[in-house]
């Protein structure tokens, strides 16, 4: 870490400063130049808060060397990690295609979606149970009956599970659950991605509306302090200005996080834009991308189609994206 | 709520789509235009998604004619709400000062910012125990002893305490708070948001990093459907792609809630900017704005102001904005 | 066009406004529910300002049927718009790659780079001569000399060029210029949009840097209100809060662009990010998601490289990218 | 400047970047750590690009000493600027208020408001001629025409005036206007910046819908690069993901903007929300965070309201406003 001093700084509060992070475990160079004096900080920086120490009066700017996360950092794993998913591999040469509806709703629903998308390529299957929802009077998802259903979709295909928590405290009821999801809304909830962290369960976690790759990265480093390192990070769109689309897929965090990171990184395509016609150019661009895997979002009933459909494929369209991203998957090997 | 149809939709799928929402309670009036068809929605609206239901391919746009807030909304309320604060009031005409430092420390550094902070004016003393860190590595906080120490300053000076939750399970702890803060970045954790409901404890709900007015306002509709009507709205800065300063302090979002809601509204100048020497205009301008009250971060100890000097003032540089603040208050009331 | 006017309306109210908007033309549909009146305005709204007919105290929403541009609408031009550059088609199809420096240099630099690109696939040539920059103190292009150049290596390699212009009075010099780019800064420039409708130039309209797709596409109708229906989308990244990249690439905006207008839609990947590894993935996704072209910069020479290079490609990399692209376009079509 | 080069960087490299730095004409100071080398550059480094400069392989980060403004830094010129304005002042302890119509219509019009407003504390004029309109089809602006209007309620009313400049091919017509607005769309319309630069009329800058400040301070660079030091900068609110008011106005950019350049700052409250009824609330903020004047939008006709009312406020509650602000500026003296 460096950390450049105002031409205003005093001797005293230069030396000040330099015992304040000596106490701290650090050794400090110091560099006086003609213009500005520049400490070199060598140590485990990490503890360090860089935007408190940046605003200190007689502190123009610090600039870390290292990335605050160090677990996830590829620097020090140069090699993909490659999350086992009960035998299914993700990350490096490995691709998944997660796929299934927003929320499960019968074991009727769940069994005859696991079945088609299994049919057309899915390999990981998907399904709220615990649904996070703007508004108290949305229908919150069926809960734990709707894991049961999962569980059971999952006996009947085969097909591992993916569903999201929001509570530390529901960890019982995922316990044959194969990926825990943590939504975007709680990548910030650090109790909760403290508790993940005991666990050895593969975690997927999304990226937040309007969370940094580096707050991404930090927030799986919570995981991996616990001792947990199988996570599978997840790009979803983030919030901007553009009204067309609900939110802005941004897929340059693909190759991005691939290069500051050693971990997976998937793309959902359904929730970044709400709108399910954008789902198969997106899907194909996430891929072309350099993508580990996609997540879709897929329903199966037509007269339910209603109001399930505004983002979700239909299994016909699913299958035709799965065949097109299979190609796409071709070249860029 | 107004659903606009699209010139292509089929006599069959407007039968279809009216059926559906009838089955949800909901009384339809259609009115057929040379141009449209424009479904006209009465009844409990507040469970429909409009995103969901304007993305169906028949639909052209939603809007809602009420609010999806209720409790919260000013219309249904047209009084202000007062929060009774162990005898203190904050609400329409009752204006309050929290101040305090980011972190409690120690019984002695805590105690004599309460007394100083007291001394200049504020009402309610503020003090993190339970902190979120972006860093698994950095300091999280005193957590229930900083709680017990807070409460300690309590009984030496009288003054409510306000403190961060970060996880429902450590509701026990916070007995004997006045005031439960649920910090930016649990403003969408709705599991939390449900306990609190349970509570009748005041809560200080901050506004997310990145969410509208409107979540804010259904984030503390959760809270209010749980049967707990304490709630004072907090506006601490957004993320925007301005540098110069940490976020950007939204201070029309006063004058809205406030015409939107009944609920207090009160601003923290001192997360938003994260630069000390800002609180002083800030704090004047939020109270010119029409705010209920003021969060400010103050420390005490000039050989630690070291590092924790970034955003906080010095108890003599509360005490000037405490008698600028008071004399703004005069003009406006 | 749909206004749907508050409860508390009053009749005079409703008759005002009526009155008003039938003396711009338009004919005023009252539908009267019991909870909310509805007007329907039918004729040209192109000229109404929604945003000054949603904020009078009686309105609620309101919410155009028909989008404001009319003449880049897909709705009404349902085919493709095919352009024609010296030949050269873009557009429906059909699909190129424009390469080059950032900045014209010199005779050797431009004529060096057009060959070595067009050897690689580029089949337009792109080089700054008017360069916008931030500071008044850096270089702001070789201007009329560096289109000079530009058309000596138009000449000697038969590639149509592509370049920016900063103000309408230097026309003249684009004379020969096959391809006139409006860059970011200027998307919302009318007087220069104004001018440019009254040529027949195939004009590459650039988003702004804070613009929604809907501001584009008015952009791009102030140019054909001229007469000028010779448009070229370009989509090439947005302001977030994001740092790791300089600007946000949106590739939805490439599927819904396309959705929204007839125009010919292509990406410029090399801006979007600022950096030039992150070129090759986001060609790739760009042509995945359906654009009609990519600009590429690209610099040739080793030694300069260094303060050339931070987003730009070498003719080796440029070559690689163009062969990938090659690929995926064949999967695609 | 300090560029901190990445352990991975050659000898050779530092060598070559070290001696394409001195070419530019600065001194290169290297100070070589354990961890990693850092060049501190001496000179003159405004020309350098910092954002080129750090994408180079090599480079870790670049971190600028001083501002990339210098006409328009603090630093350089601690005292506050004064702009006087035909003997009026604004700057320093000099506080003005610019109110009038968004559009200039008639004589009469634009005659009623300007005496309305003078009367109730106004001391500038402002008037839309040249109207920057996102659509082609909506009105333009009286143009030429209008400016007569407004230099006739100048002659009548010994106001000042203020109006929008878009080209400048039409700086004639502006001859013996008071102050030539640039508008937020034309900010970095870096040809036109040049111009008005030539010129020593007063400059009301606008800050761009989605331009940091120090993109606004180089714009007023560009102004005083020419010769012209008579800038008045204007927030006027940013493009955020909030949808309830139109912008975000940024108020801690009084603050910000007023330590980082000696330029008078004032704020724009009507075009940042749209709303006129946050106008009173907005304006009061502004002045107690230390604005140096306002500029308020005023209607006068009740019946053409209709369609003008949207942010502008009638001339009984601009008197108000004016009143309250009055007294504000008392409290902040």
């Amino acid at each position: 870490m460096i950390a450049v001093l105002k031409p205003s700084a005093t001797q005293e509060q230069i030396e000040s400063l330099t015992k304040w992070l000596e106490s701290r475990g650090l050794s400090v160079h110091i560099s006086k130049g003609d213009f500005c004096t520049i400490l070199g900080l060598i140590g485990d920086t990490s503890q360090i808060d860089t935007e408190l120490l940046g605003s200190l009066e007689m502190v123009d700017s610090v600039k870390r060397i290292t990335e605050p996360f160090k677990n996830a950092n590829r620097k020090f794993h140069p090699d993909d990690s490659i999350i086992d998913i009960n035998g299914l591999k993700i990350g490096g040469a490995h691709f998944q295609v997660i796929a299934g509806p927003c929320s499960v709703e019968s074991p009727e629903q769940i069994l005859a979606i696991a079945q088609s998308v299994k049919a057309s390529g899915a390999t990981i299957l998907r399904g709220g149970a615990f649904k996070p929802r703007t508004s108290p009077y949305a229908f919150q998802g069926m809960r734990g009956d709707g894991i049961e259903l999962l569980l059971e979709a999952k006996r009947q295909t085969g097909m591992p599970i993916v569903t999201e928590i929001m509570n530390a405290s529901h960890l019982p009821v995922f316990e044959h659950v194969d990926i825990i999801q943590v939504g975007a809304r709680n990548m910030q909830n650090f109790e909760l991605l403290k508790e993940l962290g005991m666990t050895r369960k593969p975690i997927l976690l999304k990226r937040g509306l309007a969370n940094t790759l580096e707050e991404l990265l930090m927030s799986a480093e919570y995981i991996i302090a616990g001792g947990n390192r199988n996570i599978i990070l997840c790009e979803r769109g983030i919030r901007t200005f553009e009204t067309y689309t609900r939110n802005t897929l941004d897929l340059s965090a693909v190759p991005m996080l691939k290069e500051l990171s050693h971990l997976p990184v998937i793309v959902d395509p359904s929730h970044a834009s709400g709108i399910a016609r954008l789902v198969q150019p997106m899907s194909m661009a996430a891929v072309a991308a350099g993508a580990h895997g996609l997540m879709i979002e897929v329903h199966n009933d037509p007269s339910k189609a209603l109001c399930d459909g505004a983002q979700s494929l239909t299994p016909e369209q699913f299958a035709e994206v799965s065949e097109k991203v299979r190609k796409i998957r071709e070249v860029i090997k």
